[in-house]
C-alpha cells in the first residue's frame, strides 16, 4: 500500500531564519525525532515514518522592514503516525510547534484516508434546506433577545415572536446553560409549541438549535434528551470542548438534527499574524470535517472583528467542492440588519444564513416584523429588485430600511 | 443567601476607546444583554443576573506611541448565570469577547462556590511525592528520545535505561498515539516491566505517564484500560480536548493515578500581546483547577519561547496557597540539561519537575549515565555544593557539564 500523507501548512515570521533548515526541522522532529545519524537499517524502517517538506515559500522583498519576512511552510505527515481524530493530527502538526516562534497554522490537506473516518455534516446545506423544503433563498437566523434570567414562559414569547416573522432558524444565546428558570427539555418542550402555534399562522417549517451545554462526557445524553423532548438542532460551543466532541456528536446516528458550531473563544486563536489557527481552517474546514452543518462567525459588517477576505475563506472552507465531507452552511454573524441583505447575499453568493439579533429585535414594529422586513429583503434581491423600491409594498422593510438604512459596501 | 461572582480581568490595547464604557458594555453585554432601557420592575428582577465592572486600570502615559495604550479591566459575573465546568465560564466570560478587537484574558479569579465544585489534583504535589517516596529534593523526569516507529522492544529498552538513570517520571511523547507497534496496554506492561526491572537496581520508585489518546468520549475508559495494565500516570493532551475533559478525568475515582498535563497547542493560545490567554491562566491556574498533578510548559531556557517572567507566573499559579486545590507541580521543559539544574532550582524552588530529554539522551555515557548526571546535580545544589565542585567526585555529572557546560543566569 502507497503510504498516505496528511499535509499542514504554516506562516513562520522571522527576519533572519533558514527556513528550508526550519522546515526540515519540522519534517524529521514532529515524527522520527532525528534522521540524519540514524544507521542506514534503522532508516530503512522509519522511512515510511518521516515527514516530509512539501513546499518553503519566503517573502523577503529585498526592502523588508523588520518583522515583514516570512515564509509558507506546507510539511506532509505521515498518516501511519497518529489515529484518524483531530486531536491526533493538530497534536501532530502543531502541539509542540505551535509553541516555537512566531508561526501560525493556516491550513491542513488531510488525506482522503485521514478525511474517510470523518462523515461530516450529517445534513449541510441541502439537508438543512430539506428539512425547512426552503431550496431558492438564503435562510433567516434570528437570536433571542436576551435569555439569561427569563423564565419560560417569557422565553417562548420571545420564540413565538421571532416565528411568527417568518425566521427559519432560531438559536439560543451561547451564554444559556444548565439552568433552574429553562431547563433544557422544558426549554425545548416551550419552545417547539410556540414553532407549532407560529407555523399555523406562516405554514412554514422552523428549526430550533438548543444550547448543548455541560460535562463533556454527559454531551451525548444531553444531546439525546433535548431531541427526544423535540429538538431539532442543537448549538454547540465546538471550541470549549474540542473538535473531537462534535465530530462524535455528529457521527452518532441518534443525534439525527443538524448542529450548528458557534465560534465562542475563536477569538483566542484566529486574530494573530504571528499565532494561532487561521479563522478559515478553525471555523471553516475544521468546522466541516468534525461536522458542523452551520458555522457561525463574525461578519466583517459590524464593528469590524474579522476582515472580509477571511470571512470569505470561512465559507469557502464550508462550501469547497473538493472535500468528500458535506458543505456546511456559512453564518455571518453580529451587526445585521435588514439593510445589509443585498450585501451580504453578493459577497456570500445564495448558500447563506443571514443571521440577526438586533436586526430583529430592534425593528420598530417588534420581533415579528424584524422578522418579516429580513424575509423581505431577501425576496427583494432575490428578485432583482433594489430594496428601496421594494419597500415601498412592504412596510415592515421599509421601516426597517428607514431605522438603519441600506448598505451597498 | 448572597449572590456569588467569579471574576475574570483582560487586557485591552485601543489607542482611543472610553475604557469604562467598554467595561459597562461588556458586564452587561455578556450577562442581562441590556440594562439601561428595562423597565424598574425588570431591573429589579434581573440585578442578580447582571454583571458588575470591578475595576478599570487605564495604562496610557502621556507620550504614548500608536499601540501602547491599553487597560486592564475586571467583570465579576453572576455565579448564577453559568453551570459550574470551565466551558461554561470561559464561553460567558470570553466566548464572543474573544473577537472583539485586542483583548485577551489575563486572569480568572472564579468564586469559592464555582471552584467547590472542582475536587482538582488528586495526587498534586505532596500527593506525587508520596507515591515516590522523595520529598527532599525536585524530581526528575525524562522523555523517551523517540517513539514513533519503535516496537515494544526498543521501547522497553528505552525505557529501562531511562530509569536505570534514577529519574522518578518517564513520560511518553505527546504524539505517541493508538498504534500497531505499541498499543496502550501492551507498551504499559512493557515499560512497567521495565520499570520494575529497573527497581530491583535502583531500589526507587518510578511513575510512568502514558499518553492517553483517542475519541472523546472514550477517554474515560482508555484511561482505565492504561491503569488496569498497570499504568501508574497518565500524559493528557488537556488542549485538544478541553479543560472539561480533564477535570471529568480528575475526578472520577476510578481514575486513581497523576495526571501530567502536556502544553500541546497552548502556543496558538498564550503568546500574543493583543489576543488569547496568558500563560500564566492557561497552563498554571486552569490546568491546576481542572486537575493536572503537573503541567509541562516550555522553559525560558532553550530557544526562548516562553520568557522567564511568564514561567513564573505559571509557577505561582500552580503553587499559589489560596486556592482551595491541591498544588501541581510545575515541569519547565525543552532544552534542560544538567548544568541547568542550579538555575532551575534557584528560579522554581524546590517543588519543581526537572524534565529532560537530549539532556538526558544525549550524553556521551547514554541515558542511564544522563538520568544518573541529573540527579548528581539536583544533589550537588540541595547539599550547597557547586556543579563544577560535586563532579570532581561524580564521573557522569562531570562528563554532562563538559559536555553542555554549566548556566548560572
Ligand atoms: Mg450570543
Ligand atoms: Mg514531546
Amino acid at each position: 500500500m502507497q503510504p498516505s500523507y496528511s499535509k499542514a501548512t504554516y506562516r513562520l515570521y522571522d527576519d533572519k531564519a533558514d527556513f528550508h533548515k526550519k522546515a526540515e526541522g519540522i519534517a524529521v522532529g514532529l515524527t522520527v525525532g532525528s534522521w540524519t545519524e540514524l544507521p542506514e537499517a534503522a532508516k530503512e524502517q522509519m522511512q515510511k515514518h518521516l515527514g516530509k517538506v512539501v513546499s518553503v515559500s519566503i517573502h523577503d522583498p529585498l526592502d523588508a522592514a523588520p518583522g515583514e519576512r516570512y515564509a509558507d511552510i506546507t510539511i506532509a505527515y505521515p498518516d501511519v503516525n497518529f489515529s484518524r481524530d483531530i486531536p491526533a493530527f493538530l497534536v501532530t502538526a502543531f502541539g509542540k510547534l505551535s509553541m516555537d516562534g512566531k508561526i501560525k497554522l493556516t491550513d491542513i490537506e488531510p488525506s482522503a484516508d485521514f478525511l474517510s473516518a470523518f462523515p461530516g455534516p450529517k445534513f449541510g446545506v441541502q439537508g438543512v434546506r430539506d428539512l425547512l423544503g426552503v431550496h431558492d433563498r438564503p435562510l433567516v437566523m434570528s437570536i433571542f433577545k436576551s435569555v439569561i434570567g427569563h423564565d419560560l414562559g417569557n422565553l417562548r414569547e420571545q420564540f413565538l415572536q421571532q416565528a411568527l416573522g417568518g425566521v427559519d432558524l432560531i438559536k439560543d444565546d451561547e451564554i444559556l446553560f444548565e439552568n433552574p428558570l429553562t431547563p433544557l427539555e422544558q426549554r425545548v418542550e416551550a419552545c417547539m409549541s410556540a414553532a407549532r402555534e407560529a407555523e399555523r399562522t406562516t405554514g412554514q417549517k422552523l428549526l430550533y438549535f438548543t444550547n448543548l451545554t455541560g460535562s463533556t462526557f454527559q454531551l451525548k445524553a444531553n444531546a439525546k434528551r433535548a431531541i427526544a423532548a423535540g429538538a431539532n438542532g442543537l448549538l454547540f460551543n465546538v471550541l470549549a470542548y474540542g473538535f473531537d466532541a462534535l465530530a462524535e456528536l455528529a457521527a452518532d446516528p441518534d443525534i439525527n438534527v443538524p448542529i450548528a458550531a458557534h465560534p465562542a473563544l475563536a477569538g483566542a486563536l484566529y486574530p494573530s499574524l504571528h499565532h494561532g489557527i487561521s479563522a478559515s481552517l478553525l471555523l471553516g474546514k475544521l468546522m466541516r470535517i468534525a461536522g458542523a452543518d452551520l458555522s457561525l462567525f463574525p461578519s466583517p459588517y459590524g464593528s469590524v472583528v474579522m476582515p472580509k477576505a477571511e470571512n470569505l475563506a470561512v465559507m469557502e472552507a464550508l462550501l469547497d467542492p473538493t472535500l468528500p465531507q458535506k458543505p456546511a452552511f456559512p453564518v455571518p454573524s453580529a451587526g445585521i440588519h435588514p439593510g445589509l441583505v443585498p450585501l451580504i447575499m453578493g459577497d456570500f453568493g445564495p448558500e447563506v444564513v443571514v443571521n440577526a439579533g438586533g436586526g430583529v429585535h430592534g425593528h420598530p414594529g417588534g420581533s415579528a416584523a424584524g422578522g418579516r422586513a429580513f424575509r423581505q429583503a431577501v425576496d427583494a434581491v432575490n428578485s432583482g429588485s433594489t430594496l428601496e423600491a421594494y419597500a415601498q409594498k412592504h412596510e415592515e422593510l421599509s421601516i426597517a430600511i428607514q431605522r438603519w438604512g441600506v448598505r451597498t459596501s
